[in-house]
């Protein structure tokens, strides 16, 4: 039976890079003792406590259906995180709760763009984007940028390809996988092209809270942008929720009630006793966020330090997010030959930087998410492994 | 901002029979003693001993990202109680686990039309599956059925509109909102419409455990049919898990890895507690499930005794489902008028046969959803209403 177009198409076809994960997995799966450095996924679980608010919210009987919009709770909470940190008036009907970050994205495509369109988004980027804008039956458009610039994007290389038309941009700051932190001139290049050429833009803050260098600005609080922004984000990065699967769009209140509807048919809603531990989590304040973020903000000093006595391998700034973008083309290797190299080697698997597109190749990342000590060892093994190639 | 034409045309303009159901709601909301006979959710919460499992699997550490298509033991889980069902091999390669059934019926939808694809399903229907269909920029043909034939469809209909060209027919049997399970001669005549034009069959069977009279079968198990049935399935009205948001789809290999690449990009995955969860459900086997599905059979029964004294209120068999039909054309009103004057003056809420489509028309649905004193007496309040006014 023929499955439709839109759904056996969403990958692209191709290699996409990700050939050195899975023979990691397929070497852990058989026994051997691999270090991953390729996940963004915390080396903790969700806090006890949090898992206790979800406990009892079960217990206490909100196991029923849940309103679809998001219970008004968690949208509150939502909405005043994103009005302290933006300044631009928030309320819960600026706010859709969804299963996560990654539906965040797809609705907000779907949202934005017709069958067709053409959806703008920079290289490079997390292994879902392109996916996603075909899930929607739009067609992805890369915008390239430059090691040399730190992977900050260029306002003139996205005007380019919005001059040909096209319906919206997906950016993500802080930056998986470059831990770049766009610069206040780049969100304003961004905003004055997205407001030129009425472009949507949809911007991915799910690491708003990993920002080592730098601030993280949220575009909805530049001029006129909040009318045309949707912003995603998530309780995975921030709250080590990545498992339970809650997220939001923060939109113009006129796109949230489409949204809403949207998700009456994808998902209608998300679990009730999950937005109440959501809203116990956010009830915390700044110092569980910042409890979280702070292993990898150690380790990014690690690493900082580690780095600094060789000039083998390059480190692109690592302002946020709790990765490491490394150049290694000293070593005359692609970003994929590297890791395949380091992971026979050493056993140490890291993300060639083609897998997230062209512009960071001769790149990998690392996630920096093994304890300090195995990190240290690793992060020395790897600079020690390019060093010996490069001779 | 100009936002997507598929996310504005989703619900299709116009009233849609729901205003009865918002009046209910803002009585409520303004404290007044109305009975709810509106929504399909059980009266009672989701067992403690489920969410004990729940509670243990998210404190044993199960809250990091779970595999995108389901965990192994869900996966394999739902395979064994749908082959149980259905005799046809069935493996966890055939399921893919979805946030809920209506994210497995978007799925499928998305799996088998591409934009601009006519998508058939039945009238009357359950209120999402016109937005559904639309919300992945098909085009949704309706096939009418009749209440003279207790709303079971006739395939030479069916056929008639897939003549015409359709990518696939969209069923549920036991059937929400009429109660009606689907007849082997209506399945028979429904598969052999499927094979003669070439259509994917979306099966959705969320009820198939709230069967009251005759037997559930699943297309699944009809010749040469697996190939071309994407059963969506749930635990929210099986095992009284409305509100934990977990189901499936049970189809061919092949679609299976294409929905699980969609997954990827629509959700990325189900939080692992509440699979593990759904898991430790699955296990308590047919005991549970009939001990859920106990007081929609004897509320059903209730109601039957209560019927059987008089002649106004016609009820359709009621053979599924935790719903009853009824037809109020004996009063000379429309299902929307005739909820409208109980509601006004017995604050007792049922849904007009109008919200599900035109073939319920002059039919109000009854959820058999409150205790059964408080639905007994509802019950005869709404026929002694449906008299006074046929007088």
């Amino acid at each position: 039976m023929q499955l439709s177009q839109r759904i056996t198409h969403i990958t692209g076809g191709g290699s996409d890079g990700w050939d050195v994960f899975y023979k990691a997995r397929r070497m852990i799966a058989d026994g051997e003792a691999v270090i991953e450095l390729t996940i963004g996924e915390h080396d903790i679980r969700t806090d006890p406590i949090i898992l206790g608010a979800m406990d009892d919210s079960a217990r206490g009987g909100h196991t029923g259906y849940a309103m679809v919009p998001g219970t008004q709770d968690l949208r509150e909470a939502v909405a005043e995180r994103i009005q302290e940190r933006t300044v631009v008036p928030t309320t819960y009907k600026n706010i859709l709760i969804t299963p996560g970050g990654q539906a965040g994205l797809f609705a907000s495509h779907v949202a934005t763009c017709n069958a067709g369109d053409r959806a703008l988004y920079i290289d490079p980027y997390y292994a879902t984007y392109p996916g996603t804008i075909r899930g929607v039956g739009a067609e992805p458009v890369v915008v390239r940028t430059h090691a040399e610039d730190a992977f900050q994007p260029r306002a003139e290389d996205i005007a380019a390809e919005a001059a040909k038309g096209a319906a919206s941009l997906l950016i993500n700051s802080p930056n998986n996988p470059t831990g770049t932190v766009y610069s206040a001139e780049t969100l304003e290049g961004i905003a004055a092209v997205c407001r030129e050429h009425d472009l949507w833009l949809i911007s991915d803050e799910v690491y708003d809270t990993q920002v080592w260098e730098g601030e993280h600005i949220s575009p909805r609080s530049l001029q006129d942008m909040s009318e045309r922004t949707l912003v995603v984000g998530s309780m995975s990065k921030s709250h080590a929720m990545t498992g339970s699967r809650v997220g939001w769009v923060c939109g113009p209140e006129a796109a949230i009630e489409h949204l809403v509807n949207l998700a009456t048919h994808t998902t209608y809603g998300v679990a009730g006793f999950i937005q109440d531990a959501a809203v116990f989590a956010l009830d915390q304040g700044p110092d569980l966020e910042e409890k979280i973020a702070e292993p990898f903000r150690r380790r990014r000093q690690i690493a900082r330090e580690i780095l600094a006595e060789q000039n083998t391998v390059g480190l692109i700034p690592a302002q946020g997010a709790m990765y490491l973008m490394l150049d290694v083309r000293a070593t005359g290797l692609s970003g994929e030959d590297f890791a395949n190299s380091l992971l026979d080697t050493h056993k140490i698997a890291t993300m060639p930087g083609e897998s997230f597109g062209t512009a960071a190749h001769g790149h990998v990342r690392v996630a920096m998410t093994v304890d300090d000590e195995r990190f240290a060892k690793a992060l020395k093994t790897l600079v020690d492994h390019a060093q010996t190639l490069a001779e």
